[in-house]
């Protein structure tokens, strides 16, 4: 039985505890720490299974029978809370992004040569069951070579302009999962990258210095070209699809419904919206995320989302960043590690 | 080049008057004969490449150059009209029923045998490029031996109860159709039939005798079961669908739409209705039924539907008629021919 | 915290034990009971959180802190337990179906009358969230009246011929369930009963005296017509749908895949088969129908499925079976209670 | 009665006489013209109704009786007879592109100053169904104010190599049409282009000194973001797909196909491929914008795509090869006219 403690418990800190006490039997919530722990959280921590909560992660990390370490903590406090549960010996999963900055980032790859515990980042959409399907097609060669990866991901509402200004920007909070996505799919690395984006859905966002709406091409290192679509509102729900297109065919995939029901009318053939955001599409993959996270563990494997997955993503959101301010493409190498 | 005389120029008549001038080089319309015909559908014909206009069909029958009749006349005058045009020596073209009487579609084979000349009934359905998609399927092996057959069939309007009364019924007038589809797609003919019918659309129609619902099963001759249900209305349009079950996999076919196009907005995600109507859905199969038809002529070999294919499904009508009185399961046989 | 007692521990009891220990907060399975108790079974129980696991069901019974009886063992024992659980004055959650003899039933009816618990049948596809959804479409009246209701029940292996002779036949032990929801989409019961059946799939079946194919036409009190059709193999994987065609539209479903994914290549565009079978499709609505049951408890609300529920079922069942050997249509009231 | 020439009588002049011929009995084709005009074209053209044929051209230019001119010869003709018709006062529709040179677009401009006639350019695309209800979604407003705007666009077969050399490369030979697409969809002109572009599909065709994938990201002067995905070889036929993503809602269309029809075994669920090219999907296209041109003459009135519409997507071709040649976004005003 896997020992884990859970470092924050905001939303999806709630995720993996609950995951964890219903679907993976190989581990245990031994502690659950959040600096705000309310009365109600503990109960529900309590409720589900969870053996005891406290307010100071440190607690966690001293605890000689905690196995792994989740961190699900504000995004500022992922580097440094990931070297200190890897010095601690802790096995590690690490919400994404790891860190914006790539330095941070270094340093929990540094904590990771000299401390060789399990570490695996969050980017949960690889376990999502239609991204699976599609990335297996590629891998099997069931379309030939990639020739052009595209996906498309939008949100069901714009974040506050407040959140905006801390996030890191769209590039590093929401394409993040795409940048990571691209990689999946075309089973390699970016070289190159070029941002067309702006300000469509909401003024606010533009004055907190972002953008809300974004198409963003990639080459990849394998030759094939990928380009992502991005918006911060889709008022049918959360968007997610993919498409990768090769010399023997296509793999594709469109979003998940509450019901396969269709209503035909006078107005026409009506099926569901997708299912509204990510705690509705991602919940098995998010499970799945946890269960194979405890198997390399439990089996001493590799994680299948190491450290390296979790710079480069940040590396291609930092040359967006870069493509838009200087209206070019950039070399994913100009990021330099 | 085939010489075609066509009698009666209403909705139907119309119809392959246009298929003729437009999409059948191998054929030319000689004479239109019509009792009603007026200076405007002459006009109308004349535009359309027809090269005369009457209102005495046996100017048709009399005319030694003219090759092919078609007859789009009443329903009462379809089998007295063929066996005229078969004397004559005329290939003939006859739409759906033949008659609603047996002994009337008898006296076609009697004049058939005398004078083997080509003689086609409308079933226009079998040429429709989703039901002969099917149809391939089943009869090229695809799916093994067929088990279960379902067709459904709606119409988007009911008749008005003026016409239901001279038309035969529901199932002389329109199931008639799918009656045809069932030996099609089944490859065999029916053996036994159960009707479960009501009146839910239009009272009138009840008043009038006859049913405007029903689902029917049929037994047959290959030992597959086959069900048909049909509307008089179905208010989101003209619904066609097919469906072979059989012990190697299943062919389906739904609708067609006016265009693929779909919207995806708060309320869910909407396609196109079904096309509206017949001269929509089988504006193709109309065509292609005549472009057969003048091939079985011009290359004298088979048309791809006899009288006998006139026959079946007429007895059919009558054995769901007998069936809907009597309450119980009637054998095709009873309808004696 | 409702205590829970489950006798049987075959494939759908483990189903529910998994249900309420990791779904269901308000219910802990107190004793888990199979006369082949086996080491491996008890090991597993414990794994999961079960308390206790026996061979005698009589300890459940007898235990005052059990409040709740799950009843997974043979068909021939659910009437008898069900009687002595009630008298026991345990709530009862029977599978179906509670016995394939009315009089055994009433049986249950009566007890319930003496001893007013709380009684669920599990016919868990009510709680399917595709047939939820076409449901809700129908009582809100989104398709207006029901006219014409169709369901397609198909599994993707026929049962051993063992198997045949004691399940009381594919009426009793696969078309219940269509049964079920005829009722359920219809918001009514069937007057009437048509059976078409054959032996196509495999000969052993019909050796053992049954059939393993049918069309079986209902009509309902409602006025609608309801059409199941059945086969016991699908090569294609389990195939559930349902048609609900109204005066004002129709509400229809498809089944689940294991992913959205599509392939396009030189063959076709290819998307997954249905999910293979009913632990698949059906996880979430046995999941759905056991917080349902435990709902009813804890708020003291009407169960969704009472025994007159599960009488329904079986009085068309043995009406089936006897439109089958009469060859006649059959009212549903020739079956007394 | 319109009388018209065709010059030209290659795959896509040929389409233009059936249309004409068969589908627009508003317009009669008096002459058709080829340099290569065979005896059997010769008499093609007279069974479709041609009334006349002919190796020069300037026949047609210089009969008094001629209204409309199509001009369907090798692209390095159309500016220049474009010209001499306008000049010779007849109507005129020309194949697409008009020129690769901006000036000799520059002279029809002149030419149709100084004589206005009607001039259509044969953008067919715009007159596709699918295409038609998108673009009616959208400037209807149903989807709000145009986001981001996508079009796929994938050949079946690439051309041979040397065709490649004098086609004026991919963007002005393929994605000229998806050039006028964008703007068609979007409502507006584009004011910056990027190209990403490859050879992934056939050495040869890099060796030509052009490429065969692409992806390219458009500003539209709206405020829009457009999307092209491009390549010259897609296995499973022709892929033409659109999608317009709004501030409310979502406007796409997939692929047309043979049939509907829908193949379920133990593979899965299989479908059939897009329609196999142009001539496939687009033939209903093509005598829609025939009529469309026809309609303009008999009344008076603009033709739904002028030279501008012309001119336009040949800026943006231009355009895109200078950012494929300087790697780097390119304003189109950069390609001056």
């Amino acid at each position: 039985m896997v020992q884990v403690g859970i470092i924050g418990a905001g939303r999806i800190g709630r995720v993996h505890v609950e995951s964890i006490c219903t679907q993976v039997p190989e581990a245990q919530v031994k502690l659950l720490a959040d600096p705000f722990m309310t009365e109600e959280t503990a109960q529900w921590a309590k409720n589900m299974g969870v053996k005891a909560v406290t307010k100071d992660y440190k607690e966690i990390l001293a605890d000689p029978e905690i196995d792994a370490v989740l961190i699900c903590s504000s995004t500022d406090t992922h580097s440094q809370i990931s070297v200190e549960a890897i010095e601690a010996g802790k096995h590690v999963f690490c919400e994404k992004p790891i860190d914006h900055d790539i330095d941070k980032i270094k340093n929990v790859m540094d904590a990771l040569e000299k401390h060789p515990v399990k570490y695996q980042v969050g980017f949960n959409r690889r376990f999502d069951h239609n991204f699976e399907a599609v990335q297996e097609a590629v891998a099997s060669g069931k379309i030939g070579e990639p020739h052009v990866i595209k996906i498309t991901s939008r949100d069901p509402e714009p974040p506050c302009a407040e959140y905006v200004k801390v996030s890191g920007g769209m590039f590093l909070d929401m394409t993040i999962h795409d940048f990571d996505m691209v990689r999946f799919l075309a089973g390699c690395n970016a070289e190159e990258i070029y941002v067309e984006a702006a300000v469509l859905v909401d003024p606010a966002i533009g004055e907190a210095g972002d953008v809300d709406t974004a198409v963003i091409t990639l080459k990849m290192e394998n030759g094939s070209i990928a380009v992502i679509d991005n918006s911060r509102k889709a008022v049918y729900g959360y968007d997610q699809r993919a498409e990768v297109f090769g010399s023997a065919g296509m793999a594709a995939t469109g979003n998940d419904t509450a019901s396969a029901a269709v209503i035909s009318n006078a107005q026409g053939v009506t099926g569901e919206k997708p299912l509204h955001f990510f705690l509705e599409r991602y919940m098995g993959a998010y499970v799945k995320e946890m269960k194979c996270f405890i198997n390399a563990i439990v089996n001493d494997t590799e994680t299948p989302l190491g450290v390296k997955d979790g710079l480069e993503p940040v590396r291609m959101g930092l040359a967006a960043k870069k493509s838009l301010e200087e209206h070019r493409p950039v070399k994913i190498s100009e990021i330099t590690v």
